[in-house]
């Protein structure tokens, strides 16, 4: 164990274009000695393909790769002792470079506290080691800039949402909102599309995937076929425009 | 008029640390020709204080003082339609200089479409003009990051609020959220302060003022003196810890 030890950067890189970083998570990023991105087995992960661009070759690159995709087995297989394990050791690892007075910057698509996974080794870590969180611009605000289209008002209620909500929920919490998000879709969509369509909100709803990387498709909600929807797909309902201008 | 029309940039400049601008941000930044900015009467507002070290000497700066501050004056005055008038003198300014053939960025502390002056201006440019919109990080997620607190774990439920509400839509909102943002304080913190102890949340709250910016503070709720909160601070109350491992 070194007597200096490292410092932990969870860093926000944004939702996909390497030019959605900031500058500081950019500095940040450059000045680390070990990169820890998560991925999933023979697959890099959105986090390195953005940021794959600003690494130096002497940087060491740590690969966290999830136990479960997004299907996890069925039961018996214990997902959330899965995940807790996974996690734990991914800390493991990281506080093993930390104690040996290297710092490690965390990737982390999006911004690190709004679900992103660094969030798990946060709070494992942050107590035993100077740490520092860069945050990132989110995947909804990348959604609602790519689509042009300007998500709340003056003082507009924004309700973001999951699509692993039960559909009561999601009702409820759709009927009164003025602006709503609502991430986690891919096996869910069906469902979110049906109880967005009850509430009579299809018209407004707007559909992005993969919003600002180079395979990004937008449409209406209407008009998304459900069996082409990946994970990182967001919808949004937007605020109703606030013109001002008596007409 | 120009054969050659500019373009139209709604520039995300981020809470207020000059190093949270984007990489794109500030590319678009440095090459516009006009850089306008939301101001009022007397200073130079927060947009431009965070980019003032990034503009060259020959950017024409434009900007836009609101006809009232926080503190609008009693009726008669119509607010409502002073502020209209203000953003459609705004627009017609930008318009004369696209017209023109120059490029004009404008710029909008956090994110332009996330509560930012920016939309009233894009709402009237935007299908006269080539029009980019460049995400920012939002008040929120840099209040989040310098509290140092995760804000959303897995399928939590995050309700975005304003200190404008009514007592009774703060307090159905705030018992249903698993978490929340509470923008818009200044005036409204005490009543805001109060439906939060009402509900049980207080010792979950956390406040931050001018997130990132050097003059920030960051209190517990229980600890704020009401006298002192400006416009720009945000109270968080963030979902419950998602740990995961069986303790």
């Amino acid at each position: 164990m070194s007597e200096h030890k490292g410092r932990l950067f969870g860093l926000g890189v944004g939702p996909g274009d390497p030019e959605l970083i900031t500058v500081k998570a950019l500095n940040r990023l450059r000045a680390a000695d070990v990169v820890a991105f998560p991925s999933a087995e023979g697959r890099k992960g959105h986090a390195l393909t953005i940021t794959e661009g600003y690494l130096r070759d002497e940087q060491v690159r740590l690969p966290m790769v999830f136990p479960v995709t997004i299907e996890a087995p069925p039961p018996p297989f214990d997902y959330e002792a899965a995940l807790a394990g996974f996690y734990d050791g991914c800390a493991e690892q990281i506080a093993g470079h930390l104690d040996a007075g290297r710092d490690v910057a965390v990737l982390c698509e999006g911004d690190p506290f709004f679900y992103g996974s660094y969030m798990y080794l946060h709070d494992r870590l942050a107590d035993r080691y100077e740490t520092e969180v860069v945050p990132g611009v989110c995947s909804i605000l990348a959604g609602a800039s790519v689509l042009g289209t300007p998500l709340v008002y003056r003082d507009q209620y924004l309700s973001v949402l999951s699509g692993v909500m039960t559909e009561d929920d999601l009702r409820r919490r759709l009927t009164e909102a003025d602006a709503a998000a609502i991430m986690k879709l891919g096996k869910t969509f069906t469902k979110v599309r049906r109880v967005i369509e009850e509430v009579g909100l299809l018209d407004r709803a707007l559909y992005v995937e993969r919003a600002t990387m180079t395979t990004q498709r937008t449409l209406p909600l209407a008009d998304v076929d459900p069996a082409t929807v990946p994970y990182f797909s967001v919808i949004l309902i937007p605020g109703r425009t606030w013109v001002g201008s008596p007409v």
